[in-house]
């Protein structure tokens, strides 16, 4: 078979592919990331390229309009060349390095270090060293030196099932002479016993890391940890290669399953993802992998599967069971991750299939487990997953909120990205002002900016309760279309796309499923413990798409409960800060996997409850809206 | 440089070595196995090879007649070549496949497995399996995979140190769905945990098995198991390969230390002399390297740290420290073995550097340790090792035998080999009629003969009581020579040396010295309990020496302390069987551990005791004839 030449523009990249691969196969070998929201199926139209020179096969256009079809655009993911090809890819089509969350907007909701031993969580970290003096052995008192050194060990730690290598075995005999019997000894945490990892005669000074690692179905974040102080000695953050088979968990999943090698790639793409930030961080603190000897790792429970490369079939399929939940460490030379090969990786546990350890790591960190406050703890993605309790008790719940918060099944939804719109104010006379990330021209509406919109929409009484556009209102911005009314918010001229930009009833609806679920998840949860919202103290909002979420625009929609703002506060990242904060403390680590122990799932689809809230928060803000006081208002 | 051509008769093998390489050298290339007790020093003159062709360096002589050096005898160990060489290399200069003790004289001594139970010893092999029949997921309980399958393992087993791996982990989804929540669970035995190592569909039927093996300082043993009967299916023994390296364990740890690679060396000799017994012992029971899922070893001190790549140094110096007394479990991929990569390897414990896990090993099998009976077990090498004691309690000691009861520092000694002189009788007019190993014309005098011949010697009062020859015979036997005086057993026409076989009063004395060490050691342990000679209820006498070794003779040289006949019992290979005791029954395993730290380590050379004992039986049979009425009746 002949192979073809493809060339991409602008960045003037030419590969070789074969005539049986798909120009995003060609693109991804170019090292191109082009977005993939659907997994290489051809409906998301996310992938659309522009054919300048050559041709290639028939395909599905979803998406592509006329025009574009008569221009040359195609989906990458549908074509395959017929000749050489010279290929344009937009910045829209290319997955861009957006803004990835490893810092947060605050973090008062969080565990304070002082408060660490208060809750009994202040410990020795995943992996830390304990200087021995030993008595050297006599003729008279001649244990074997493992004996010498372990007795001692177990003396000064308490620590009872210690463990230890045949490579730590064979230089123990001249490291402790060569100490004249003083020697520092390295511990690490691993599965149900304490490893001695490594000695080093006499008082070592080396330095040795850890990384906490937030495992995200799109982003993935690391912290690179000095284990001696516990000090977070940098951050870095990306985009989850996986992105590229697919947007969100379920996407994920089916290629896992269903291609030849899928498992595989999704493993490879999540290892090296955090591999790039990996050898950043390192690099930046002058750290050697060898140095990095423990690793705490948090993600859903599908990012989880797929991190430790078990497939995540019955994630997916009722009733919904993962293969493991309470994860055992394993080495890090199993995942190949780049740091030191014998490092533990501890992964943090998950309740349910979707619940995972990002959700029991935010739970650890935000102390909720250890208060006698009543907290709900809600992180929004294309799944909402939320947390109810306090020290007595912890309900779980995830409901599927589906893709609309990350910008997913609105026509110019996209997430928060450059060129976003993230503020909309409705001017008099219907003028339009849209605030976006970066202040670049608006490409799009992100998550955060299509709550502010609504909640503005309904405020200015352009739509109803039911999310229809008002029928008396007859203004230019407003106009029929096939697939049913839209709101021009910005006008080609002005867009960064050279077409309008959107919000269509069909947007809103969408939009309003979304908000329902949430809303009804924490209804039932409620409902469960009888308590009525006002008995929650204080609402902590976690994640990436948190951070953007305006409270009063939220309440307005109906997404979050009708309680004062400063009950709210926003957590942030606090899956990475609970891999932190297990990597810095045994005890942490230990106080997880009770969380995980003690918290009960709540699975939303038995029973009618969960349906029946989710109908009743169809509206804006809710059919009851006795439920909203400060909104009727 | 150039290399040499070196062609070896009578094999005609040929092989190319470099003018800095030795003869000896050249013959291990040529897969020739020459002795070396010395460990190529040039003091032990067993390596003596013909020059038949060509020039060699000069080096050490010893032991080497002027005869022989003008023949053109040298030690292969000294000389390289200066030109192409032929070497006729003869049977007394080869490592011959000599008798190893797989099966022994008598096992009376031994636990039978109907007691195992009685004692609290019967239980699951290392490697078992048990079936579990799992209760199906439901949306309402919806535990994952590993807490299911882990919950009912708990139940049936009663093991709450639960493990696995990630590649069991991998397949845990799909094995428990295939076999529709049946599976069949494989269970190893690691360090201080139980594996999940595998999982089957349903009600799987395949067979697993065991080695229980025995690595002596000369001989290695093989007990091929099936795990599921606890049947033993086969056994192997052999030459342990390290023996080129020296015959003793000193010389081996000398070679481990001085030596570059030397370790290394020794290490792959005695995993390389166990594979070629696995591999022969597996293809005969058709057994896969992959099926064989536990091992467990034992061997002295030195064999078990050589084994696991352990170097040896401080077993040696003063105050004789072994690196590991309990070893922890390590992985057959890290020793190289010959079995399932995963495999966990058992190393039976040692006591102290020169009592290792094949003493601990014999304990165990001879139920010493659950009995009221007062027991002394002894394995005479060139060490000796003993234990007394009883359910109460338990003294091990070691004394340094020397190598006289191998044939070492005997000048016609050598190893239980075909034509070793094993019994002496004087016949009227002092003739003498010696009987050999496998009736052969007599070569040497192995360990048991030179017993038997002291004993023998002593009766017709040819020596005395200090083991000089009486000065009243006037026979042609007995001769003055350079170095003292000495009695033809052989004459050069009937032996099959060409030369005179004789036993001189030093070759005695060195007899005298050995059996000295352990009788005063006897001595040493009794006091320190206090207990009279009479007070043994049982003596078990193990191993390889101790199974020619004849009762009467023993105690007529005061070898043996003179109890009755039937007080005696010959166990023969306890190390081996106390290992398969080890592999099929884990209550047995952690039996041996508790009688490793149990056992008070008596250290002979601390204080007097042991020299006053020492010198009061450097006499036939001792300075205290009340100590052996029946000899001196």
């Amino acid at each position: 078979m002949p192979n073809y030449n493809i060339k991409f523009l602008p960045d003037d990249k030419e590969v070789q592919i074969e005539p049986t691969d798909t120009v995003l196969r060609a693109a991804e070998k170019a090292g191109i990331a082009v977005k993939s929201a659907c997994g290489g199926g051809g409906s998301c139209g996310r992938c659309a390229v522009l054919v300048k020179e050559g041709e290639v096969t028939k395909g599905q256009t979803a998406k592509l309009t006329k025009e574009q079809l008569a221009q040359g655009w195609v989906l990458a993911c549908q074509v395959k060349p017929l000749t050489d090809l010279v290929i344009d890819i937009p910045a829209e089509s290319r997955l861009s390095q957006h803004q990835v969350l490893t810092e947060s907007r605050g973090d008062k909701g969080l565990l304070k270090e002082a408060q660490l031993k208060d809750l009994g969580l202040a410990g020795h970290p995943l992996y830390w060293s304990v200087y021995v003096e030993l008595t050297p052995p006599t003729l008279t008192e001649a244990f074997d030196d493992l004996s010498r050194l372990t007795t001692e060990v177990r003396r000064i730690t308490g620590i009872d099932n210690l463990q230890l290598g045949l490579e730590t075995l064979k230089k123990l005999a001249s490291t402790l002479r060569e100490g004249e019997w003083k020697a520092t000894v390295y511990l690490a945490e691993g599965s149900g016993f304490t490893e001695i990892a490594d000695i080093l005669p006499g008082k070592a000074e080396d330095k040795y890391y850890g990384l906490a690692i937030d495992i995200g179905t799109t982003t993935v974040v690391v912290y690179l940890v000095d284990l001696a102080t516990g000090e977070i000695l940098g951050s870095k953050g990306g985009y989850n290669k996986q992105a590229k088979y697919g947007d969100d968990v379920i996407t994920r999943i089916v290629h896992a399953v269903e291609e030849k090698d899928g498992l595989a790639e999704l493993h490879e793409a999540v290892i090296g993802s955090l591999n790039e930030l990996i050898d950043t961080v390192l690099k930046e603190h002058g750290v050697r992998r060898g140095q990095v000897k423990s690793v705490v790792s948090a993600g859903n429970t599908t990012m989880t599967h797929l991190f430790l490369g078990i497939q995540p079939t019955y994630i997916r399929l009722e009733p919904y069971i993962p293969t493991v939940n309470s994860v055992p460490p394993v080495r890090a030379k199993d995942l190949g991750l780049h740091v030191h090969p014998q490092a533990w990786v501890h992964s943090l546990p998950n309740i349910a299939s979707y619940v995972g350890g990002d959700i029991t790591s935010g739970v650890l960190v935000t102390g909720m487990a250890q208060s006698d406050q009543l907290t709900l703890l809600i992180d929004i993605g294309t799944n909402g997953e939320m947390v109810l309790g306090n020290s007595d008790w912890l309900i779980a719940c995830s409901c599927s909120a589906g893709p609309a918060f990350e910008g997913g099944g609105i026509k110019y939804g996209m997430r928060a990205m450059h060129g976003a719109i993230e503020r909309v104010r409705i001017l008099p006379g219907f003028g339009v002002e849209c605030k976006t990330i970066g202040n670049g021209k608006p490409v799009g509406i992100c998550g955060s900016g299509l709550i502010d919109c609504i909640a503005t929409l309904r405020d200015a009484a352009i739509i109803d309760r039911t999310g229809k556009f008002s029928s008396d209102l007859e203004i230019s911005r407003i106009r029929d279309t096939d697939e049913g009314p839209e709101f021009v918010l910005v006008w080609a001229n002005d867009s960064g796309i050279g077409e309008d930009i959107t919000i269509s009833e069909n947007d809103i609806k969408n939009l309003i499923r979304s908000k329902g679920a949430i809303f009804a998840g924490i209804r039932v949860m409620l409902g469960m413990v009888d308590l009525p919202v006002e008995a929650i103290d204080e609402i902590l909002i976690a994640g990436g798409f948190g951070n953007y979420l305006n409270i009063h625009d939220s309440v307005t929609i109906g997404l979050l409960p009708d309680l004062p703002t400063e009950k709210y506060k926003f957590i942030g990242n606090s899956s990475v800060k609970g891999a932190y904060l297990s990597l810095v403390s045994h005890n942490a680590r230990r106080m997880v996997e009770e969380i995980a122990q003690k918290m009960t799932y709540l699975e939303l689809s038995v029973g009618n409850s969960f349906l029946d809230e989710f109908v009743s928060a169809l509206f804006l803000p809710h059919t009851d809206l006795s439920l909203f006081p400060s909104v009727h208002k």
